[in-house]
């Protein structure tokens, strides 16, 4: 037997109440969608719902700074309050936990190892990882630093991320290379052609560069502010691994990658 | 008489309905102050309400997709959509109508003529502009584009505005000087110049450069992504106008420079 010691009352005041939480949800969303900018006529229309009520909702939003009404145009207009929340999602908005999904997307779909890295203070650092359950033995694993010059994931960072302290992480990397080794190009044109290869094709592919045998395909990760926040990497042993820019690894991680960027808040220009 | 059509009850459902709005932003606006994540104890502490009622307002704002729940933590952070929320109340921030009270500010307390500017197709553009009833007659209104090189305006757009584009016009506007006007130093020496004087004073100071006997104080205006969105500029005739770094109108230009960057969502570095 159930012990219910609601009131058919109070059941139907929590109903209302929630009725009522769904509703502002709906007007700020639809706030939102409108452009962020809209008469009361216009918002009504678009929620379908009657103006008298939407009024009622938007004098709520507007006594918490969510929404302001302009004095000239009579439009009401998401304020500072609703900017402040965004920002506070958008710091909450770890590229590391979005890209989860993503990595085991790959694993799944096409049984591939792949990482997400970030950029740490030693240089591209891998902070997740998915690998298959027969996984190509590579010596990379969480926490692992890679290389700016000569993997995919580095020539990512090093051709999008313009911040001087990383551009002299990589310029102390190219400075230090054993001359036999022998470096693809002076510095700046290596960052410009990286630069130029990721805007044409949203990805760096290398084959044995980085490491002997082993292929690898890195798209680059974008948050709100169009910043390069991670970059995505799928990698295999160079006989199986597809690395041509429109075979299917390469659609996977591009997909995948904007998939986690579009999560983040960025919208493609 | 009042004619009234409402019911008592109806009146209380509307009551109802009102607070139910008013938790809502309660909600969001309390996740929004603990950093954009909160576990329901925390929230519930934070907003001096009962747990239960907070979860139920949760799951209105769970199924609208403003706040996902960590499987691990069990956390609720905001999600998706108040980025989305955040990101429409930010392309709506338009620094123009935001400025609008600081150039009434300067006129009001200071007796001085201020202005808006924004980066045009043709170089640092008015489109604001407060002038005292007495005006100092200036050859500057609403739709003038400022030198880069001579203006205090222009100075700080240089000197902070980092797109080739800009820096293209302004480097038009450097070659075509006449040689006898003795320009201030090599291109690329006055924008580090201007960068550095930006960053340690927040403004730009320029006495009698532009226009003869016209002094100028700007202060950058920054959007919520640290990017220069505008610049606000003071002057007067050069006798009876403070151009040094701690007078009154040098402080009250920074001021409300920043305090129209803070209304635009950019938090102080």
């Amino acid at each position: 037997m159930t012990v219910t010691t609601t009131t058919p009352i109070r059941n139907r005041e929590r109903r209302q109440s929630v009725q009522a939480a769904d509703t502002v949800v709906a007007v700020l969303k639809g706030l939102s969608s409108l452009g962020g900018s809209a008469s009361l006529t216009g918002l009504a229309l678009h929620l379908d719902e009657n103006p008298a009520k939407v009024h009622r909702y938007l004098v709520s939003l507007m006594d918490g700074g969510l929404v302001t009404q302009n004095a000239n145009t009579q439009q009401y207009t998401l304020g500072l309050e609703s900017m402040l929340i965004g920002l506070a999602a958008m710091r909450q908005a770890d590229p590391v936990r979005i890209a989860e999904p993503a990595l085991i997307h790959l694993r799944e779909q096409l049984g591939i190892t792949s990482f997400i890295a970030v950029m740490g203070n030693k240089g591209p650092t891998i902070v997740r990882m998915e690998e298959p359950s027969l996984p190509v033995t590579v010596n990379v694993r969480v926490g692992s630093v890679l290389s700016f010059l000569w993997s995919a994931t580095g020539g990512v960072f090093l051709g999008l991320h313009d911040e001087p302290g990383v551009r002299a992480m990589a310029r102390l990397e190219f400075d230090a290379l054993d001359k036999t080794q022998n470096p693809p190009a002076a510095f700046d044109v290596l960052v410009t052609q990286l630069h130029d290869e990721i805007h044409q094709f949203q990805c760096v592919c290398v084959r044995d560069t980085n490491l002997k045998g082993i292929s690898a395909v890195a798209a680059p990760v974008f948050n709100y502010a169009g910043q390069l926040a991670a970059v995505l990497t799928a990698l295999g042993a160079s006989g199986g691994f597809d690395t041509s820019l429109d075979g299917p690894i390469a659609i996977a991680v591009r997909e995948q990658a904007q998939r986690i960027s579009r999560q983040l808040g960025y919208s493609v220009p």
